[in-house]
Protein backbone atom coordinates (compact mmCIF):
# COMPACT_ATOMS: atom_id res chain seq x y z
CA UNK A 1 0.00 0.00 0.00
CA UNK A 2 1.24 3.48 -0.74
CA UNK A 3 1.55 5.38 2.45
CA UNK A 4 1.19 8.94 2.32
CA UNK A 5 1.28 12.24 4.78
CA UNK A 6 -1.85 14.04 4.99
CA UNK A 7 -0.79 17.39 4.83
CA UNK A 8 -2.61 20.82 6.00
CA UNK A 9 -4.77 18.47 8.74
CA UNK A 10 -5.80 22.14 10.00
CA UNK A 11 -7.65 23.53 6.49
CA UNK A 12 -9.43 20.52 5.71
CA UNK A 13 -13.38 20.53 5.32
CA UNK A 14 -14.48 20.41 9.00
CA UNK A 15 -16.70 17.32 8.77
CA UNK A 16 -13.73 15.79 7.04
CA UNK A 17 -11.44 16.38 9.46
CA UNK A 18 -13.43 15.65 12.40
CA UNK A 19 -13.89 11.85 10.90
CA UNK A 20 -10.35 11.31 10.25
CA UNK A 21 -9.38 12.62 13.43
CA UNK A 22 -12.22 10.41 15.41
CA UNK A 23 -10.82 7.17 13.05
CA UNK A 24 -7.42 7.64 13.09
CA UNK A 25 -6.73 5.95 16.60
CA UNK A 26 -7.91 2.27 15.42
CA UNK A 27 -11.31 0.05 16.56
CA UNK A 28 -12.94 1.25 20.20
CA UNK A 29 -15.35 -0.53 22.12
CA UNK A 30 -18.89 0.35 21.67
CA UNK A 31 -20.25 0.80 25.32
CA UNK A 32 -23.72 2.70 26.66
CA UNK A 33 -23.12 4.87 29.71
CA UNK A 34 -26.34 4.64 32.29
CA UNK A 35 -26.82 7.19 34.85
CA UNK A 36 -29.99 8.42 36.65
CA UNK A 37 -30.17 12.09 38.26
CA UNK A 38 -31.41 12.35 41.91
CA UNK A 39 -35.02 13.26 41.02
CA UNK A 40 -35.13 9.92 38.99
CA UNK A 41 -34.65 10.34 35.37
CA UNK A 42 -32.80 8.25 33.40
CA UNK A 43 -30.09 8.80 31.05
CA UNK A 44 -28.18 6.60 28.32
CA UNK A 45 -25.74 7.92 26.05
CA UNK A 46 -23.17 5.98 23.59
CA UNK A 47 -19.56 5.86 24.28
CA UNK A 48 -16.26 4.70 22.28
CA UNK A 49 -13.73 5.92 24.85
CA UNK A 50 -14.12 3.62 27.91
CA UNK A 51 -10.62 2.31 28.82
CA UNK A 52 -9.02 -0.08 31.00
CA UNK A 53 -6.85 1.72 33.48
CA UNK A 54 -6.00 -0.69 36.64
CA UNK A 55 -7.35 -4.32 37.70
CA UNK A 56 -6.06 -3.75 41.61
CA UNK A 57 -8.26 -1.73 42.11
CA UNK A 58 -10.30 -2.10 39.51
CA UNK A 59 -10.50 0.98 37.42
CA UNK A 60 -12.10 1.35 34.05
CA UNK A 61 -11.79 5.06 32.32
CA UNK A 62 -13.93 6.86 29.63
CA UNK A 63 -13.94 10.48 28.14
CA UNK A 64 -16.46 13.16 28.61
CA UNK A 65 -16.61 15.96 25.95
CA UNK A 66 -17.65 19.43 27.91
CA UNK A 67 -20.28 21.04 25.52
CA UNK A 68 -22.27 18.42 24.42
CA UNK A 69 -25.90 18.18 26.27
CA UNK A 70 -26.81 14.56 26.63
CA UNK A 71 -23.20 14.08 27.67
CA UNK A 72 -23.69 16.96 30.45
CA UNK A 73 -26.80 14.88 31.60
CA UNK A 74 -24.21 11.77 31.91
CA UNK A 75 -22.08 14.23 34.07
CA UNK A 76 -24.29 15.93 36.19
CA UNK A 77 -25.86 12.33 37.11
CA UNK A 78 -22.30 10.80 38.20
CA UNK A 79 -21.46 13.82 40.53
CA UNK A 80 -25.27 13.89 41.76
CA UNK A 81 -25.24 10.13 42.42
CA UNK A 82 -21.23 8.63 42.20
CA UNK A 83 -22.87 5.84 40.23
CA UNK A 84 -22.91 4.95 36.70
CA UNK A 85 -22.99 1.38 34.41
CA UNK A 86 -21.11 0.64 31.23
CA UNK A 87 -23.09 -1.71 29.17
CA UNK A 88 -21.45 -3.46 25.65
CA UNK A 89 -23.23 -3.37 22.57
CA UNK A 90 -24.45 -6.23 21.02
CA UNK A 91 -25.00 -7.00 17.08
CA UNK A 92 -28.47 -6.30 17.62
CA UNK A 93 -28.45 -3.26 19.32
CA UNK A 94 -26.31 -1.11 17.20
CA UNK A 95 -28.89 1.27 15.46
CA UNK A 96 -30.82 1.84 18.64
CA UNK A 97 -27.61 2.31 20.90
CA UNK A 98 -25.94 4.92 18.37
CA UNK A 99 -29.39 7.04 18.54
CA UNK A 100 -28.67 7.43 21.89
CA UNK A 101 -25.72 10.44 20.59
CA UNK A 102 -28.94 12.30 19.35
CA UNK A 103 -29.84 15.83 21.45
CA UNK A 104 -32.99 14.65 23.51
CA UNK A 105 -34.19 17.28 26.38
CA UNK A 106 -33.13 16.58 29.92
CA UNK A 107 -36.44 15.60 30.71
CA UNK A 108 -36.15 12.61 28.48
CA UNK A 109 -35.18 9.45 28.78
CA UNK A 110 -32.67 7.77 26.00
CA UNK A 111 -33.85 4.60 27.41
CA UNK A 112 -37.81 5.33 26.18
CA UNK A 113 -36.61 7.27 23.12
CA UNK A 114 -34.00 4.77 21.23
CA UNK A 115 -36.11 1.55 22.64
CA UNK A 116 -33.45 0.14 25.15
CA UNK A 117 -34.99 -1.35 28.55
CA UNK A 118 -33.56 0.24 31.98
CA UNK A 119 -32.54 -2.62 34.32
CA UNK A 120 -32.16 -2.22 37.97
CA UNK A 121 -30.03 -5.11 39.93
CA UNK A 122 -29.27 -5.92 43.73
CA UNK A 123 -29.99 -2.24 44.79
CA UNK A 124 -27.46 -0.37 42.80
CA UNK A 125 -28.48 3.24 41.83
CA UNK A 126 -27.66 3.47 38.45
CA UNK A 127 -29.44 1.76 35.58
CA UNK A 128 -28.01 -1.31 33.77
CA UNK A 129 -29.34 -1.69 29.54
CA UNK A 130 -31.21 -5.08 29.98
CA UNK A 131 -30.49 -5.88 26.49
CA UNK A 132 -26.72 -5.87 27.61
CA UNK A 133 -25.04 -9.05 27.68
CA UNK A 134 -21.83 -7.50 29.63
CA UNK A 135 -23.05 -4.71 32.34
CA UNK A 136 -20.54 -3.05 34.81
CA UNK A 137 -21.84 -1.38 37.86
CA UNK A 138 -19.29 1.47 38.84
CA UNK A 139 -18.69 3.97 41.75
CA UNK A 140 -16.86 7.31 40.54
CA UNK A 141 -13.20 7.02 42.08
CA UNK A 142 -12.19 10.56 40.82
CA UNK A 143 -12.16 13.28 37.84
CA UNK A 144 -9.36 14.75 35.60
CA UNK A 145 -10.22 18.00 33.67
CA UNK A 146 -7.94 17.78 30.38
CA UNK A 147 -7.00 21.40 30.16
CA UNK A 148 -6.00 21.13 26.51
CA UNK A 149 -9.94 21.18 25.37
CA UNK A 150 -12.25 21.34 28.71
CA UNK A 151 -12.74 17.09 28.19
CA UNK A 152 -13.03 14.78 31.57
CA UNK A 153 -11.38 11.68 31.99
CA UNK A 154 -13.88 10.02 34.39
CA UNK A 155 -12.70 7.20 36.24
CA UNK A 156 -14.94 4.48 38.02
CA UNK A 157 -14.36 1.21 40.24
CA UNK A 158 -16.12 -1.82 39.69
CA UNK A 159 -18.74 -2.86 41.92
CA UNK A 160 -19.97 -5.27 39.58
CA UNK A 161 -20.45 -7.25 36.62
CA UNK A 162 -22.97 -9.39 35.11
CA UNK A 163 -21.68 -11.45 31.86
CA UNK A 164 -23.20 -14.77 30.85
CA UNK A 165 -21.43 -17.13 32.47
CA UNK A 166 -20.32 -19.55 29.34
CA UNK A 167 -18.42 -16.45 27.79
CA UNK A 168 -16.09 -16.51 30.22
CA UNK A 169 -12.90 -18.64 29.21
CA UNK A 170 -11.37 -20.43 31.90
CA UNK A 171 -8.19 -17.83 32.17
CA UNK A 172 -10.67 -15.19 32.66
CA UNK A 173 -10.80 -13.71 29.11
CA UNK A 174 -14.17 -12.01 28.14
CA UNK A 175 -14.86 -13.70 24.80
CA UNK A 176 -15.63 -10.75 22.45
CA UNK A 177 -17.07 -13.07 19.45
CA UNK A 178 -19.29 -15.27 21.59
CA UNK A 179 -21.03 -12.08 22.72
CA UNK A 180 -21.42 -10.71 19.47
CA UNK A 181 -19.76 -7.38 21.24
CA UNK A 182 -19.34 -5.16 18.59
CA UNK A 183 -16.01 -1.88 17.67
CA UNK A 184 -16.79 1.54 16.80
CA UNK A 185 -14.48 3.19 14.44
CA UNK A 186 -15.32 7.30 14.50
CA UNK A 187 -18.57 8.33 14.83
CA UNK A 188 -20.62 6.29 12.78
CA UNK A 189 -19.15 3.18 11.65
CA UNK A 190 -19.04 -0.42 13.41
CA UNK A 191 -17.80 -3.46 13.39
CA UNK A 192 -18.11 -7.11 14.19
CA UNK A 193 -15.31 -9.03 15.53
CA UNK A 194 -13.68 -12.49 15.12
CA UNK A 195 -10.71 -13.92 16.97
CA UNK A 196 -7.47 -14.64 14.93
CA UNK A 197 -5.09 -14.76 17.40
CA UNK A 198 -3.95 -15.34 21.04
CA UNK A 199 -0.21 -15.84 21.93
CA UNK A 200 1.04 -16.16 26.26
CA UNK A 201 2.43 -13.74 28.28
CA UNK A 202 5.43 -12.00 26.62
CA UNK A 203 9.26 -13.33 28.26
CA UNK A 204 12.53 -12.89 26.90
CA UNK A 205 13.10 -16.17 26.69
CA UNK A 206 9.84 -16.86 24.82
CA UNK A 207 10.85 -19.44 21.59
CA UNK A 208 9.39 -16.57 19.11
CA UNK A 209 12.06 -14.09 20.71
CA UNK A 210 14.70 -16.80 21.11
CA UNK A 211 14.16 -17.80 17.19
CA UNK A 212 14.33 -14.21 16.03
CA UNK B 1 -28.13 -15.96 27.05
CA UNK B 2 -28.00 -16.27 30.94
CA UNK B 3 -26.58 -13.73 32.70
CA UNK B 4 -25.16 -13.73 35.86
CA UNK B 5 -23.43 -11.58 38.45
CA UNK B 6 -19.93 -12.68 38.98
CA UNK B 7 -19.20 -12.60 42.90
CA UNK B 8 -16.26 -11.67 45.27
CA UNK B 9 -13.87 -10.41 42.42
CA UNK B 10 -11.90 -9.71 44.84
CA UNK B 11 -11.20 -12.86 46.36
CA UNK B 12 -10.73 -15.04 42.43
CA UNK B 13 -7.87 -16.35 41.21
CA UNK B 14 -5.08 -13.89 40.69
CA UNK B 15 -4.57 -14.31 37.04
CA UNK B 16 -8.04 -15.05 36.13
CA UNK B 17 -9.08 -11.79 37.52
CA UNK B 18 -6.47 -10.10 35.88
CA UNK B 19 -7.92 -11.50 32.45
CA UNK B 20 -11.58 -10.62 33.76
CA UNK B 21 -10.93 -7.21 34.41
CA UNK B 22 -8.48 -6.29 31.49
CA UNK B 23 -11.07 -7.63 28.63
CA UNK B 24 -14.34 -6.14 30.12
CA UNK B 25 -14.54 -3.03 28.89
CA UNK B 26 -14.65 -4.75 25.30
CA UNK B 27 -12.25 -4.26 21.80
CA UNK B 28 -9.41 -2.19 22.05
CA UNK B 29 -7.69 -0.79 19.25
CA UNK B 30 -4.35 -2.32 18.89
CA UNK B 31 -1.09 0.39 18.52
CA UNK B 32 2.35 0.30 18.87
CA UNK B 33 4.54 3.43 20.57
CA UNK B 34 7.47 4.17 19.48
CA UNK B 35 10.19 6.50 21.35
CA UNK B 36 13.73 7.42 21.06
CA UNK B 37 16.01 8.58 23.96
CA UNK B 38 17.81 11.28 23.42
CA UNK B 39 21.06 9.42 23.73
CA UNK B 40 19.37 7.51 20.74
CA UNK B 41 18.12 4.18 22.27
CA UNK B 42 14.88 3.54 19.97
CA UNK B 43 11.57 1.79 22.33
CA UNK B 44 8.93 -0.08 21.06
CA UNK B 45 5.38 -1.04 22.83
CA UNK B 46 2.11 -2.39 22.29
CA UNK B 47 -0.33 -0.43 24.10
CA UNK B 48 -4.30 -0.84 23.92
CA UNK B 49 -5.13 1.88 25.37
CA UNK B 50 -5.10 4.46 23.29
CA UNK B 51 -8.19 6.54 22.71
CA UNK B 52 -9.30 9.65 20.88
CA UNK B 53 -9.49 12.92 23.64
CA UNK B 54 -10.49 15.85 20.84
CA UNK B 55 -10.39 16.97 17.20
CA UNK B 56 -9.91 20.26 17.15
CA UNK B 57 -6.96 20.81 18.54
CA UNK B 58 -6.53 16.94 17.34
CA UNK B 59 -5.73 15.52 20.66
CA UNK B 60 -4.46 11.45 21.18
CA UNK B 61 -4.20 9.82 24.87
CA UNK B 62 -3.12 6.76 26.08
CA UNK B 63 -2.46 4.90 29.47
CA UNK B 64 1.04 4.11 30.77
CA UNK B 65 1.12 2.04 33.70
CA UNK B 66 3.05 3.03 36.44
CA UNK B 67 6.24 -0.04 37.14
CA UNK B 68 6.57 -2.21 33.86
CA UNK B 69 9.90 -1.89 32.94
CA UNK B 70 9.71 -1.10 29.15
CA UNK B 71 6.73 1.09 29.87
CA UNK B 72 8.93 3.17 31.81
CA UNK B 73 11.24 3.91 28.98
CA UNK B 74 8.57 5.03 26.71
CA UNK B 75 7.81 7.22 29.64
CA UNK B 76 11.13 8.42 30.34
CA UNK B 77 11.76 9.19 26.73
CA UNK B 78 8.51 10.97 25.73
CA UNK B 79 9.47 13.27 28.91
CA UNK B 80 13.42 13.61 27.69
CA UNK B 81 12.37 14.08 23.92
CA UNK B 82 8.67 15.36 24.04
CA UNK B 83 7.98 13.20 20.69
CA UNK B 84 5.99 9.30 20.20
CA UNK B 85 4.39 8.18 17.47
CA UNK B 86 1.80 5.46 17.31
CA UNK B 87 1.76 3.00 14.73
CA UNK B 88 -1.93 0.52 13.98
CA UNK B 89 -1.15 -2.63 14.32
CA UNK B 90 -2.69 -5.02 11.19
CA UNK B 91 -3.04 -8.80 11.03
CA UNK B 92 0.22 -9.55 9.43
CA UNK B 93 2.49 -7.83 12.56
CA UNK B 94 0.43 -9.15 15.46
CA UNK B 95 2.77 -11.40 17.08
CA UNK B 96 5.90 -9.39 16.21
CA UNK B 97 3.87 -6.56 17.80
CA UNK B 98 2.47 -8.66 20.71
CA UNK B 99 6.39 -9.77 21.60
CA UNK B 100 7.31 -5.78 21.84
CA UNK B 101 5.94 -6.22 25.81
CA UNK B 102 8.54 -8.47 26.50
CA UNK B 103 10.65 -7.17 29.00
CA UNK B 104 13.88 -5.88 27.54
CA UNK B 105 16.90 -5.01 29.19
CA UNK B 106 17.28 -1.01 28.60
CA UNK B 107 19.85 -0.87 26.22
CA UNK B 108 17.87 -3.78 23.65
CA UNK B 109 15.73 -2.09 21.03
CA UNK B 110 12.12 -3.93 20.62
CA UNK B 111 12.40 -2.60 17.29
CA UNK B 112 15.32 -5.24 17.02
CA UNK B 113 14.01 -7.79 19.20
CA UNK B 114 10.68 -8.14 17.49
CA UNK B 115 11.40 -7.79 13.50
CA UNK B 116 10.01 -4.45 13.46
CA UNK B 117 11.77 -1.69 11.46
CA UNK B 118 12.33 1.84 12.60
CA UNK B 119 11.52 4.57 10.22
CA UNK B 120 12.14 7.91 10.48
CA UNK B 121 10.29 10.65 8.61
CA UNK B 122 10.21 14.36 7.94
CA UNK B 123 13.18 14.64 10.07
CA UNK B 124 10.66 14.08 13.15
CA UNK B 125 12.75 12.70 16.08
CA UNK B 126 10.45 9.75 17.54
CA UNK B 127 10.86 6.26 15.47
CA UNK B 128 7.57 5.45 13.24
CA UNK B 129 7.04 1.65 12.57
CA UNK B 130 7.75 0.91 9.30
CA UNK B 131 5.53 -1.76 8.70
CA UNK B 132 2.20 -0.07 10.01
CA UNK B 133 -0.04 1.35 7.29
CA UNK B 134 -1.26 4.07 9.54
CA UNK B 135 1.02 6.46 11.52
CA UNK B 136 0.81 8.99 13.72
CA UNK B 137 3.62 11.45 15.18
CA UNK B 138 2.57 13.53 18.44
CA UNK B 139 3.90 15.98 20.49
CA UNK B 140 3.41 15.58 24.51
CA UNK B 141 1.21 18.17 25.47
CA UNK B 142 0.36 16.83 28.99
CA UNK B 143 0.45 14.20 31.64
CA UNK B 144 -2.02 13.26 34.43
CA UNK B 145 -1.35 11.52 37.14
CA UNK B 146 -4.31 8.96 38.22
CA UNK B 147 -3.96 8.66 41.63
CA UNK B 148 -5.82 5.88 42.68
CA UNK B 149 -3.31 3.79 40.97
CA UNK B 150 -0.43 5.30 40.16
CA UNK B 151 -0.90 5.47 36.21
CA UNK B 152 -0.86 8.30 33.86
CA UNK B 153 -2.69 9.34 30.93
CA UNK B 154 -0.31 10.21 28.17
CA UNK B 155 -1.62 13.21 25.68
CA UNK B 156 -0.30 14.30 22.65
CA UNK B 157 -1.33 16.48 20.27
CA UNK B 158 -1.47 15.52 16.12
CA UNK B 159 1.57 16.68 13.98
CA UNK B 160 1.77 14.30 11.62
CA UNK B 161 -0.17 11.53 9.98
CA UNK B 162 0.65 9.11 7.62
CA UNK B 163 -2.13 6.54 6.19
CA UNK B 164 -2.61 4.81 2.33
CA UNK B 165 -4.46 7.38 0.44
CA UNK B 166 -6.98 4.73 -0.66
CA UNK B 167 -7.99 4.06 2.85
CA UNK B 168 -9.83 7.59 4.10
CA UNK B 169 -13.39 7.16 2.81
CA UNK B 170 -14.41 10.62 1.26
CA UNK B 171 -16.09 11.62 4.28
CA UNK B 172 -12.74 11.36 6.10
CA UNK B 173 -13.48 8.24 8.05
CA UNK B 174 -10.21 5.89 8.18
CA UNK B 175 -11.46 2.28 6.86
CA UNK B 176 -9.79 -0.57 9.35
CA UNK B 177 -10.62 -3.49 7.26
CA UNK B 178 -9.09 -2.03 3.81
CA UNK B 179 -6.20 -1.50 6.23
CA UNK B 180 -6.53 -5.09 8.34
CA UNK B 181 -6.22 -2.87 11.50
CA UNK B 182 -6.95 -5.14 14.06
CA UNK B 183 -8.67 -4.84 17.91
CA UNK B 184 -7.37 -6.63 21.35
CA UNK B 185 -9.10 -7.88 24.00
CA UNK B 186 -7.52 -7.87 27.28
CA UNK B 187 -4.14 -8.85 27.18
CA UNK B 188 -3.09 -11.08 24.64
CA UNK B 189 -6.35 -12.19 22.24
CA UNK B 190 -6.71 -10.35 19.05
CA UNK B 191 -9.60 -9.70 16.38
CA UNK B 192 -9.84 -8.96 13.20
CA UNK B 193 -12.92 -6.51 11.89
CA UNK B 194 -15.93 -6.61 9.93
CA UNK B 195 -18.14 -3.42 8.90
CA UNK B 196 -21.08 -4.27 9.26
CA UNK B 197 -23.45 -0.67 10.01
CA UNK B 198 -22.55 3.21 9.41
CA UNK B 199 -25.68 5.83 10.49
CA UNK B 200 -25.81 9.04 10.22
CA UNK B 201 -25.15 11.65 12.68
CA UNK B 202 -27.89 10.90 14.76
CA UNK B 203 -30.09 14.29 14.98
CA UNK B 204 -33.34 13.79 17.41
CA UNK B 205 -35.74 14.09 14.05
CA UNK B 206 -34.38 11.40 11.89
CA UNK B 207 -37.05 8.96 10.91
CA UNK B 208 -35.80 5.57 13.36
CA UNK B 209 -36.48 8.13 16.09
CA UNK B 210 -39.81 9.21 14.83
CA UNK B 211 -41.42 5.52 14.26
CA UNK B 212 -40.16 5.22 17.65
Amino acid sequence: MKIKEIKAIQDMDRVKRLNLINSITGISPANLVGTISNDLTENLSIFSSVIHIGSNPPLIGFILRPTEDNRGDTYENIIETNKFTINHIHSDMIERSHYTSAKFKKNESEFQKCQLTPEYLNSFQAPYVKESYVKIGLNLEDIHLIKSNGCRLIVGCIEHIYVPDNAIHKNGNIQLELLNSVGVSGLNTYYSLNKIAEYPYARVNDPFLKEA
